[in-house]
């Protein structure tokens, strides 16, 4: 499906965001990822883990349902799983066949996040996820702080291509937290197996709309390094260093400040996906204020990928083909790792 | 269509509740029956009568008509039809050719039930229904009270299928009506062609938690017996008698109360149904009360079945294959007799 | 699709209207016509200009967009496109492609009307449009008035089809502005291509009941002459003529009033449709209580047709044949018209 070949939809055998990791808990969560059902939840001893969300006996979502220590009783006819997948219970019979069991799926708590693999269970190795360093998160002195989970009426890779060209900043969020030169200065970009990442020095320029009217930075004109670096398939760690202009007669050249976003986009059904949004920061910053201000700039991310799975629906799916641009580097090289990944599993799958 | 054979959907050849009795009047009701547009009222006689609900000159709904007389003028362009279904009116002409005609359904008022046929009328045989002997509504000295009506967005078999187990009464209404009992205790099954039942008699157990905190019995531990009669395709009946424990010291063995409830499942389009619920009772039960401590135990009922609704759509309509317990007998029994008919009239189709 | 051949929806060399001409001005107006997204606006001129509403770089709606002078520009990443549809900006790039643009559409202007022709170029011709001495544009020394602008749920032709047949005025519209005798009363019919129309000289016959409460013509019967003169594909022009019937002792078969009436419909998608009501009127009729007591009958007509919709939907799109009265000469006359523009589309399609 669009931008994919005809049968795309999003790789399996990757590692998703499905969960802020403090927000599970003894709550039963409901996702569904990659068209999966799942249900999450943290055991009694600390550890957590995810099962197949729809129950086998009549397909009663397991997320509905309710937790008895480390049992999931299904809140339909009260078959119960372990924490293994295993049914423990069948209500209505004394024998409980051990062949009665939903799947487990692997899950890691890494970052700020729960991760989970939906596809081959051998291949889901947790060093295939993004290190803590490289993410900001390890060794640069910023506190982590999760801010929005939205369930999106889009294909997730709607919201990829948001990330994966920073130039809609000088439009989508003209108003708030772009200025024209985020689409004007030309990009350092760098590609490795999984990974694409985008960066622009933007050098002595007015500051954006919403920290101007904040009074966030204590200059008028303003140094910004501003990147994106997106680890596929659905990580994407953005930076900013706001600095004063080597012409500063104060501090020429001096960091003002710096932090880190991350945008975590899973795929959800072929037309709808989640979104969590988080960021890091240095410990001085007013974070609730942040959270208030960026609230509408993700907002607006979500409006026009909605607007545009709206327009692609205008097409049955297949929109005429679009036209690329020099800002479409990075979305090019992503869509096309992404199809190499489902191009893989439907090769093996055809093999096996 | 799950759970049926792809292309089985409902029989059509079979009674099924279109309305309470007491609720056709003088005001037209459109239903969709079997997917089949219907429009139903009580004529000036008292005798009532069912049309085909599309208007066959532009496809109004004749339901949303007008009633003069005996005869259904359509709201839009005012062809009129007598109970008989003949045209009696073209307002643009002054002649009304004969074969100006909307079909009409076989329909009979029993118990308290408006029951209609849209198959094959030479079929439409009343002694097809449930004796009211056997439902109790004769000669058990109860009196019937209609209670609810919802139109509810799934399938029809998703809440045939939550009568055909009464064992979700442990877990889905385990906070109202039900006990783990009503899960564990064996069934006492019956089958017959068109039918099937079950009967659990559990002995001196706790009170169900609603009826407890309701104080409905005069003592804490009760011999409950409950089952469930399903006269197919569409109407189960369910019974409980409550009566002191055999050790009771002032009165062992005797019966406190009983009653009768009646569920009427009707297919409308492929996706949803309706589901018209009523009771029986001794005279002096609290009937109100008794229909507010209801309310939301059949809302439970309209709540698991959509949601398996909502699942089953995950996978386009062929969820995986499902897992079948001892306390499915009924379901499996029940739905193969369903198949059956429906494999019936195919088979009769493709003969003619 | 129904009411026309299988894969026909509309026609596409027409000119339709998309607008009332004074609602289009320096605000993006977006429309899907035939289903093919537009964005409409005034330039700076005060020329009216239609361009393809779909930004060909990521299928951003255009409509949701800015405009500056007289360029788009993409409000996601800021490509701008003139008035000729020719790309004048990609941001992060130096060179803007001349290959870069999207499709115009021809709009005139003409009567209360922005018109649009979203086929073949090279045939719109505006003297194809509806003369605006034929609609009593000119001439008749009328004042035009703007009243109602719809999206409505249903498929273009079930409203072409209420207009066609008037019958439906004495049933949908029986308690405001149609009597008995807009069914009863012959019609006088014309046709040439792409044109039919319907006259009902009405004689010595009550007031509608609209009118009658509103005490709208100083005499309780009158003579009325009330026709449509539908212009293919979809404007319908109604005239209303009501005078003193030739008994009257003081004003034998002298003219009370007229006014004429313009139901504009434009497919949008297969199943949603726009719906324009504007009037045209003596000077010195109160245009305000004309609006206001045509609101509800307009919302007749949408709720007849949105009904239909649904009614069909039931028959998976393919509903039952239909019976044609007498009434239907011109539904059956315009529906073959507007088949045989599609056809010859289609034909030359093929060659093509």
């Amino acid at each position: 499906m669009y931008p994919f070949k005809t049968g795309s939809f999003a790789p399996r055998n990757a590692w998703y965001v499905a969960a802020f990791s403090k927000d599970v808990g003894r709550e039963l969560i409901g996702r569904t990822i990659v068209n999966t059902p799942v249900v999450i939840f943290r055991k009694e001893d600390g550890e957590v883990v995810a099962l197949d969300g729809r129950c086998p006996h009549r397909h009663f979502p397991l997320a509905k349902s309710c937790l008895k220590g480390d049992t999931i009783v299904c809140g339909y006819h009260g078959m119960a799983f372990g924490p293994d997948g295993q049914c423990v219970d069948v209500p209505s019979q004394v024998h409980t066949p051990r062949a009665l069991r939903v799947p487990t799926y692997p899950v890691v708590e890494h970052g700020m996040w729960l991760w989970i693999w939906v596809g081959d269970k051998d291949k889901a190795d947790p060093a295939l996820l993004p290190s803590l360093v490289e993410l900001g998160l390890e060794g640069e002195g910023l506190t982590p702080h999760t801010m929005f989970f939205h369930e999106v009426a889009c294909r997730y890779q709607l919201l990829n291509d948001n990330l994966f060209d920073l130039s809609h900043l000088a439009f989508l969020h003209g108003t708030s937290i772009g200025t024209l030169e985020n689409a004007s200065t030309p990009e350092e970009l760098v590609k490795r197996p999984g990974f694409v990442s985008s960066m622009r020095h933007i050098r002595n320029a007015p500051c954006p709309p919403m920290m101007h009217a904040n009074g966030t930075y204590p200059t008028e004109r303003i140094d910004r390094s501003m990147g994106m670096a997106s680890h596929l398939p659905g990580l994407h760690c953005g930076i900013t260093r706001v600095g004063y202009p080597d012409d500063h007669p104060q501090a020429p050249g001096e960091l003002i400040s710096m932090n880190r976003v991350y945008h975590a986009i899973t795929p959800s059904t072929p037309r709808s996906c989640y979104y969590l949004f988080s960021v890091a920061v240095e410990d001085d910053v007013d974070v609730e204020r942040m959270q208030i201000n960026l609230a509408p700039v993700i907002d607006e991310d979500i409006f026009a990928s909605v607007e545009i799975e709206k327009m692609i629906d205008l097409y049955d799916g297949v929109p005429p083909p679009e036209l690329m641009v020099k800002s479409d580097t990075n979305a090019v090289e992503g869509r096309r790792m992404l199809q190499a990944m489902m191009d893989a599993e439907a090769a093996e799958k055809e093999t096996a």
